[in-house]
């Protein structure tokens, strides 16, 4: 049964413009990121967006959320920015029960040297095939519940609200 | 709950020499790459050995089962050299039943661009997080039981034996 | 005869703040650089500024001018932003004869993975060693003059104004 | 005018071959290289062979002192494995006087993370538009006359012979 990977932006896929100097969006790296890992687990790819999550909408998180109804696999991992990663695990997690989701991001972009998305990329992958149907944030090595999570920003990571 | 991982060597920790131009070990990557891909699951390290997988005998298996049934930790990662990871599942399979261990490696070094190991440790860490006790491998993307996986030469990649 | 190398900032030296999440400066790369390089020429370092060129004022070229002038080493290379590296090679080039400056700088910060500043430090280390008394930019592999540079924008390269 | 690239093999151009688990050569890695450098010299490139200097034979010398001889281009550089680099840089610097040739190499072979490999190309471009005709080793950030090299496999760098 095949995984499908919603992408819709964040540092995790940002690169750097040399001729505006700044960084930008151009295309995801995660096929490439899967041909590193020697994946084969069967995965589709689909982009819905390319944002930084401080600019996502409602609108934008019902796209998401209607992506992720309509999809006929049931297992998925949407690649987000880390900004506000936890409200759209909020937003999924009240409405969709019936598929293992799992939001991952980076906290520096894939396209650079020092970038833990690789590392998160199959940490979610891992996750998506094992844990039960629901939706999960995985960060940092781990996993948390949609409802129980929040970025400690000072930190610069992923914590349990507890 | 601390997750240990055991190094024992194999392309996943091997590096150029280039005094003596050649691939050799030196030390573990592991605490590096939990660094860059901002791991904050509780984890032990410890290296049992740095050495090819071709080369390993049953007394090195022996100690590599004398450790994993040792530690105090029920979750274990072992890295390993990919050409004989299926032996030494099989060997911790048939004895040790009340832990998650999961086997992983890597076919490039780590030490190199384009490696698979950092995406390879990644889902190792969130398996060994899920899975039910019992003995693993995690390549590719994917777990296999320690009794249906074996690596398959020409295509580089591991597989079930069906 | 050591060679001084005067770090003003620049693309060439800019990180990704992934707390704030965006291009800063923290300290050069240049000794890592030179490592990598396994440079054995003797070489002294010394950061002026870390600043974007295009903030550059005349106050701060005065300051690299006065830097210049006092530094007892007669090849110097400066490393700078590209946007107005011709401007600061075109303020030395009229007031400082008696050496031999080689400013360079990179498209593409070294922190990242593509980046041409290896390639370009390479290149104006080589020419510091072996041009006359002069001031000079280094880029796109080749030297201009001071008075024979401009960055051609929209292409990304430095030629001649010819 | 142009330069032209002779490409002999050595560490430079090495990768590792997952499936053999050893170094081989593939391709060169130069045309890349210079499009991360972004050079805007005109280059040529040929690839004469893809040996380690270890296995050079005078025939390969004698090989490659023809290629230069009968290349159009008076600035050649030859990338060329270190074991050997003097021993090939004095069997052309007795024969051949008027061009500039500039040998050049790489400790640590550039498709792995930590190379030399594209300082070492940035130095020898420099220095083969600038130096003189003769012929010339440029590692470590430094030329030598080919006359007065050999290589210190203890430190692993480049030295006069003095």
């Amino acid at each position: 049964m095949a995984i499908m990977i919603f992408v819709t932006g964040g540092t995790f896929d940002k690169e750097y413009d040399e001729v505006k100097e700044q960084l930008i969006f151009v295309e995801t790296h995660v096929p490439q990121m899967l041909k590193l890992g020697r994946c084969k687990v069967d995965v589709n790819i689909r982009t819905i967006m390319l944002i930084d999550s401080l600019n996502m909408t409602d609108e934008d998180r019902q796209i998401i959320l209607d992506n992720c109804k309509k999809a006929k696999e049931d297992m998925i991992i949407i690649t987000h920015g880390t900004s506000t990663m936890e409200v759209t695990a909020r937003f999924l997690g009240k409405s969709i029960k019936d598929k293992t989701i799992v939001l991952t991001g980076a906290m520096s972009p894939y396209a650079f040297g020092s970038s833990d998305g690789l590392f998160n990329l199959g940490c979610a992958l891992a996750f998506a095939q094992i844990l039960p149907h629901g939706v999960y944030v995985a960060m940092n090595g781990r996993y948390f519940t949609w409802d129980n999570v929040r970025k400690n920003e000072k930190l610069g990571i992923f914590e349990e609200i507890k």
